[in-house]
């Protein structure tokens, strides 16, 4: 079932099963506790992100080809970083390039797992039963500070705006995420296109490192890394320019496109 | 005025007014949107982190001498980094020394600035009518992830507990944290003594850079940075271990103790 929260024609937020031409029919309760699908249908004002995550861990070179095309090797275990949790925003939401790193914000396609229920020290056979759902995320990054300008990757990555998180979920029973497209454009040109067949680490690995080094409580997120193409490794390089319009797309999930401007 | 939040012995949540003897005077309203005194006296069953951070960042080798103990220069721009919101805990709770990384676990007192109004772009000037105020925080650090194990610092200064936070807030409008002492001390023996006064960047030019890079909402926590005399840096080094008391003491706030356990 996909899951999206947004704002109705009142401003009110909603929980409801996203439909064609911006509708949704509604969901009644708490996206952790349980939901009841109801029978009322609402238009769709604006879409919120599907959480508000409490952590949001990225998983850094999860995929071969794109350590590769950064000149990096893969790591040994998983290569964990935090956005900061006000980066995110929702699809149809700006990605304001920040007024102190303009010049080299990047754009990263990436599976993203909704933690559902707390994970605490889980093994992997017991990690999907914690995982709510999945979305899309644009891990995007301004490479100068990552490459250059910093020595951890906080700022690079944490910038207000700089996690775009949706449309809408998708549950974990009706999503498979062993071998799923991960693609981005920029103004309709495919720039990354994956599987995630190719992760170095996947989910249920993901949850499970992670749930033994952090307590994974409901809404986190993780972003489990994006696969080769994305602009700095290009030649020429491709940057986010203000009036671009970026979009990540997941098999089975649907298209997260967010337009770019200027700080 | 200083404020605690703690369970009273009906494990209410609860703020007040710490007295001696584990003892409170109630305040009434919302620790963001303003508190009355009131007069009624309980008993403080527990102590709770004084605020649930949406994010914590922490500042790395902001001391020279702390800079210069682990052999790197002084940062031209403040070394930004973030810790987990799961890794937070009160005064009195236990440090747990990870599975995956018992063996240098390292403390780092420091004086942590709590943001009371949401700062976005603020300047130096502007920078202290959003502090709400200040407490101690360990920035407990696994050094073996930090310097050799991972990438990043988000596992090496996240795991669960790595935050210990308290015990209360001093507001700002009776606190001036241009140069009070910060100490650490293991099991009683003084391993850090400095102050404030030797910051890099001080409180107000912290909350103002970090405004430019991130929207810093209502109980961000941001830890200043640590002076020397950490464990890692003695002569042998000291890494805590099963049993050890740790206290953080900051000069007009208060002692931060936790215990060390085994995970």
């Amino acid at each position: 079932m996909k899951i999206a929260r947004f704002l109705d024609s009142t401003d009110t937020e909603r929980l409801g099963v996203p439909l064609p031409g911006d509708r949704a029919r509604l969901l009644d309760g708490d996206l952790f506790a349980g939901l009841e699908p109801g029978t009322e249908e609402v238009d769709i004002s604006r879409l919120l992100p599907p959480v508000h995550p409490p952590n949001i861990f990225g998983i850094g070179l999860n995929y071969r080809q794109h350590a590769a095309e950064g000149g990096r090797p893969v790591p040994e275990k998983p290569l964990i970083f935090m956005k900061a949790t006000t980066s995110v925003i929702a699809a149809g939401q700006p990605i304001v390039l920040p007024a102190s790193a303009p010049q080299e914000v990047d754009f990263e396609a990436e599976l993203a797992v909704v933690i559902g229920r707390t994970a605490r020290r889980v093994s992997e056979d017991d990690a999907p039963e914690h995982i709510l759902g999945y979305t899309c995320v644009n891990d995007v990054t301004a490479r100068d500070c990552q490459k250059r300008l910093d020595g951890q990757w906080t700022r690079a990555k944490g910038f207000d705006t700089f996690c775009p998180l949706g449309p809408w979920l998708v549950t974990a029973d009706s999503f498979d995420p062993a071998d799923v497209p991960v693609e981005s454009l920029v103004n309709g040109e495919l720039m990354q296109g994956g599987s995630t067949r190719d992760l170095v680490f996947d989910c249920p690995t993901l949850v499970s490192y992670l749930s033994h080094q952090f307590t994974l409580l409901p809404g986190t997120v993780i972003c489990t890394g994006t696969p080769a193409g994305v602009g700095f490794a290009r030649t020429p390089p491709v940057f986010l320019r203000p009036g671009d319009l970026v979009t990540v797309k997941v098999g089975g999930i649907g298209e997260l496109t967010n337009s770019v401007s200027a700080g």
